[in-house]
């Protein structure tokens, strides 16, 4: 359910990153109103207090104990600790985006490789593309609820063609401790190795390309679940929760317009204080979508969408398109030695007058 | 439209960087100049409300709101969040031009491993670049408004002869949800393996490394894709969009002149706080034009120069430079052991008197 | 001993990281709870004295000191060089993280290489893997305070089936002023090339395949021992742990509520001092747990389980599963090029209405 | 030209980065002290013209502007963005040196597989170095103004033996939009093709691993054009300038010394605005050397040694070195298992005691 | 010489950084010690000064020049520009570590590929590992003093037994202006060769594999000798040092207990400047200390010690342990196919409950 929106910042404006504002899924209204809503109940319920509630000795006390407040928001460094923070948090986000293996690869691979039209070919093909996917699924769906809702077993997946009956009596007797999401992998080196047997891959380099490339997939699939089982340590985000919250608290007191200034005037809405309070609240939700993308905010990695994909991509080049190429015809510019392609009038701009030969040539 | 300044900027002068404030393209004034004049006006127009139309009443009114304003610039560390967001822009881009692949390195493969001077032969090597830049362009024009411009369709580019009008129908007719950037590139591994089967490729090796390579151009265009697909998470945007305007609403009031401010001068142009609009909306531009390098600023890869480029390279390497290489005659220092290579008379000064041994010999 | 908290933070909510505060295990209260009562006691005996010990005379002494440490707060930025060695801190032990070797890929290669059902073959196939996990174990126990606790020695290893007693006298038989950690993994490829020799691996890819497989493996237990050897350098440690004590020490004084302040309210519990007590700590027991992660901390890896999982899951795929895959059955999709995966109840509202296909169409 | 300095600082003493201070050649000095007697001249000017030109109502205009500037030295934060700018650009100029790619490993290569002692196996060897040398050369004198000097079109390189008349013929003669660089790579492979089939290289890998290792020569060729083709964006660098520039404007108001402070000294030499302004503008003096590694700087990279460098080492390597080895002869250690290598009496401090064997042993 | 601290941090405990603090090898207070005494003394001989020897008028300019020096400390951010430079100069640090090559890999694919036990067979072997050593030693000695100091010239590396004396002869003769450290692996590329033809290297592959390898360790001496030659731009260096020193030299004046400051306490010892000191000027050393990691300090890289390992760790590979491995004996969980490895009660408390089988169990 990622959020994409770089069309619309394809190219600078002065409006440009203040459309983006406009937006509400994802947005950091979206993320942070429920805060807010509490923080404005607790402050005005202070306010009220202190204006109608409290006698004057009373209110000295409360006085004194906003002017303590106030000096806190200067002793913790929260932005400090929200950079550095975010900063690891964004990293590792874009580092599981990375470590999510593609079957692509593997499909090319194999669609070049393991060769035959016959059935037995295309059962081949078809099954070991079946396997990655079905590794993929068991992988995701031990890591990101949304795909544990929609595989909650085993069964399901057999429901849903990923496995068939028999693969899924073999898979469950299997005695592990450990998650499975392997085994449809070492199927896979064994139908390689069948194939080979078979004359259907024609030399030992395929079977090592192969054999390599699943061997590469499932260290992605590790990596996921490594970044799953590891976590950023947990002292590290309850210092940065700690410091975040501990700041709004003080900020509750501290912000309150106190009757002995006479120079600040009493403007009931704290309007800056509300801003900055969506300013830091919304620093940390960046780090709480970030740390978990497997999950179900609207910025996370949609994968119920890339099961689907994969499965129907790999099928697609392994059997459908397998050893299609059309007729080979002479391009257009056969006796041309120096063509020059065309641009329509709605990109006539973009022409460049020349290409770039090397910095001293100006 | 990429602007090169590094010409400029070869030796470091005392007014090296300075000329580069004087430059307009893809420079801050540009980019900036729209939001500036609508900061400046809202600001004299308030200044002239304050100054013309207020009683004394409303003045001191002002004169509050303006205070109350003027402490909240402390309040948000917009420097702080704009360097880590613009360090994390600017990582991205870089990143997605080094996503950017090059067919460069399969051409030279192909011509090296994919042998015969005969009609066959040349076709099958201009078919397969052509398929290389054609995925290469089904890609580009998925994610780029300028080649979507240029190729809005299939029909566009078999005009310009990256398909041929069978091979649009073929791409036309497969049924997928999903982008088809790849499927030249399954095409691209059948013609590989016809070519073995006809022995115009010599060894398995070659088959390997071309599909190898084949597959990694696959991997850099999917991985275009992918930057393409998940942006930087909008909260993330939003809160540094949030700070920076916020920033600037305050200073609208915060830094006008006040008449009871004795200390101060009044001076009816704010300088100063003029500049700093210019450096943080300037610095909030860095990341504006480079969250979406492949757009239509000034500063965004130049992709219909390079489509234009990768096709002719491709052709020029595989086609007509193919299996060519000039006579073998010996070179100018046969049969020295010690040669010295000669220095122009301009170039003199950068004689070495020394290679660099090592630390310890000095 | 790792503490995963990722299913909790799966969501972005408005309590989501409010209730990783709430945990012991591994949290900031464990770490820091002991410094935290020395630094209260400190406090309040000097709280004590000044109020109640000291004459008017000393008072004032002790005041001026008070005011002196509480300048000094400002001199040291105890949060930036926070920032810097947390951020060298984690960056490090995530590349510990990765350093650690998986004998998966290994196992992987050694079932799709290593044919033959017969005792032999497992007997090498098994052999192979055992001395991976040996190696594997060697190094653990020169680096892990926990598994050196469970394999304080070579004879313990044996026992646990990791050796066998002639095995075990080889190697206490090499005369080696280094770790020899290495020894099973050079047995490994003398096994290998026997393996070759009695045509059980098929070709010399395979072996190559096999032998550069092990020297990775051999790498990345080097890497973690390099790692163990080549600390963060002492000074810089110490540098930041200075900096963080003499901190507190000065807010010991520095934090007193004095009797002259008029202005100040006589606040006896000093809750932001203690506060920022927990956050700069906690920030500093961030470091201190995750510089060496291979120790009894909370958040350590958890290299015992890896142990046993290592030699479970390298048996299991080269013995029990040895060329082994289910019967090659057609899917469930065979004849159909245009399906549509299920989706549960539960997870309808995932289903995606389209694939993103680039940003140009939107 | 680059100017090393480490031998100075090998060992950290009180002097050690002292000694560094008191160095010309591409130090801060040279750099600034243009820049330095403007700003000082400027300054004495404005203090000259305040104290002797001005009558009191000018001086009080003068005095209020001088206040007004003071206050804006907080309002940018110069030494953020400066930070992390010349941490983009350092991270940028580190990368391009180790893009520079290095003959030697294609040397060793050529000379290990293709083989033949007779006059045309080295009239091969050594063309196909001269060729990946001349394309080196192409590509250094397109980016690199020194060596651009050195050889300004490419008969120089013609005349240096970089190439022979009938390759520049040719080379001139092939038609090409773009920089032709990778024309001699191209002709390598030709080669390459042909050593294999007069048998001189003996199997298809060494074919493969030599074509592979031209192809990677020519990607670090491409990537040091790209780094040339695409500067850091123009705007970043105007924001930057404009901060440290604006700045140094606003002190030569703002840090004159007024009458009407009492209390400040009048010190008629502003020492720490003096070393402020090295201070800041070295920092962005360290950007402005670095942004262009290949120009006249003396911190800039040495390429015209580089280009003497290679091509010299590559004959030796290929041709005088080839296929020689000194005579197999037994060590010194043969038959000892247990042996220790001697130190100098200057080194005996060095003897380790023993050799690190992990942490659990300590 | 590295010092290693990793057993003592491996629980993180209330004292546990504390106690590195009372370290003294490679620590802090014998870093600066001597900065410290000057700066002592050069304190207390102004204060001196100003206490007895100034009347008032002079008293009065000395306080003026105080407070000037006072405003200074928060002109230049020293932090800031430490922050960023130390981390750089980390970063290096441990790049430079990991470009050191390790003979390890290389031994273990001579030992599995050159295969023979005749007296020729081991020549050989042992001969291509001490050509790899040799070629390290010729590149340490080059860049590192200790290195240098004990084996100052070819001569030493002769009596030590890594070249023998026609060797020498040959290298010495080799005319060229560079370093020579790449010329024995030249010779173990033709030995490599010759083995082939000899038959004692079975196949190509290996070939390749080995030369691969030699040619990688060559690439890592040949980066560890860049990162010699090109240091950390001299500017770079010079403005960190300028801004800590200068900040050191404001102190000196700036930080004098004045008489007029009726309300500070006059301390003659000024112990948080001091303390200050003691933290920036640490900062500091941890740069000059890491900046040159070959050199002399207490935590730089053991280089000796690694020398003679290697040498010593090679022989045993190739040579002592060369084909052997003990003798194929079923091991103890042959049959088992759920077996549990034993705890010992020292490390019972790791028994883990469960293996993590990924988030969404729980």
């Amino acid at each position: 359910m990622t959020v994409t929106y770089t069309a619309q910042v394809a190219t600078s404006s002065s409006t440009c990153f203040l459309k983006l504002l406009l937006r509400w899924k994802a947005s950091i209204y979206k993320l942070v109103w429920k805060d807010f809503l509490v923080f404005c109940f607790s402050f005005f319920l202070l306010s009220f207090i202190y204006r109608f509630a409290l006698n004057a000795d009373q209110k000295h006390i409360f006085e004194q104990v906003a002017i303590y407040c106030d000096t806190f928001n200067n002793l913790i460094p929260v932005s400090f600790v929200l950079g550095f923070y975010v900063t690891l948090v964004v990293g590792r986000w874009w580092d599981q985006f990375n470590s999510i293996p593609w079957p692509d690869r593997l499909a090319l691979f194999v669609t070049a490789n393991l060769h035959g039209h016959d059935e037995r070919g295309r059962l081949m093909r078809r099954t070991l593309m079946r396997y990655v996917c079905l590794s993929y699924l068991i992988t995701m769906s031990s890591i990101s609820a949304p795909v544990k809702k929609r595989f909650p077993n085993f069964t399901k997946m057999t429901e849903a063609g990923f496995m068939l009956a028999n693969e899924q009596e073999i898979l469950e007797n299997i005695k592990a401790s450990f998650n499975k999401y392997f085994v449809p992998l070492a199927w896979t080196t064994s139908i390689i190795n069948r194939a080979r047997k078979e004359g259907r891959i024609k030399d030992d380099f395929a079977v090592k390309t192969l054999i390599d490339e699943v061997n590469s997939f499932r260290g992605m699939l590790g990596g996921l679940f490594n970044y799953d089982w590891i976590s950023i340590p947990l002292v590290y985000t309850q210092v940065v929760t700690l410091a975040v919250y501990m700041f709004f608290i003080s900020c509750l007191m501290g912000r309150q317009f106190l009757e002995q200034d006479g120079d600040t005037p009493d403007i009931y809405f704290p309007l800056f204080t509300f801003l900055q309070f969506f300013f830091y609240m919304g620093w940390l939700k960046v780090a709480e979508v970030l740390v978990n993308p497997f999950g179900d905010d609207d910025d996370d990695f949609d994968v119920n969408a890339l099961i689907d994909r994969n499965l129907s991509l790999s099928y697609l080049v392994v059997d459908e398109m397998h050893a299609e190429h059309p007729e080979l015809i002479k391009d257009q510019y056969w006796d041309e030695h120096d063509f020059e392609l065309p641009y329509t009038v709605a990109s006539e701009s973009y022409r460049p007058t020349n290409l770039y030969l090397g910095r001293t040539l100006y």
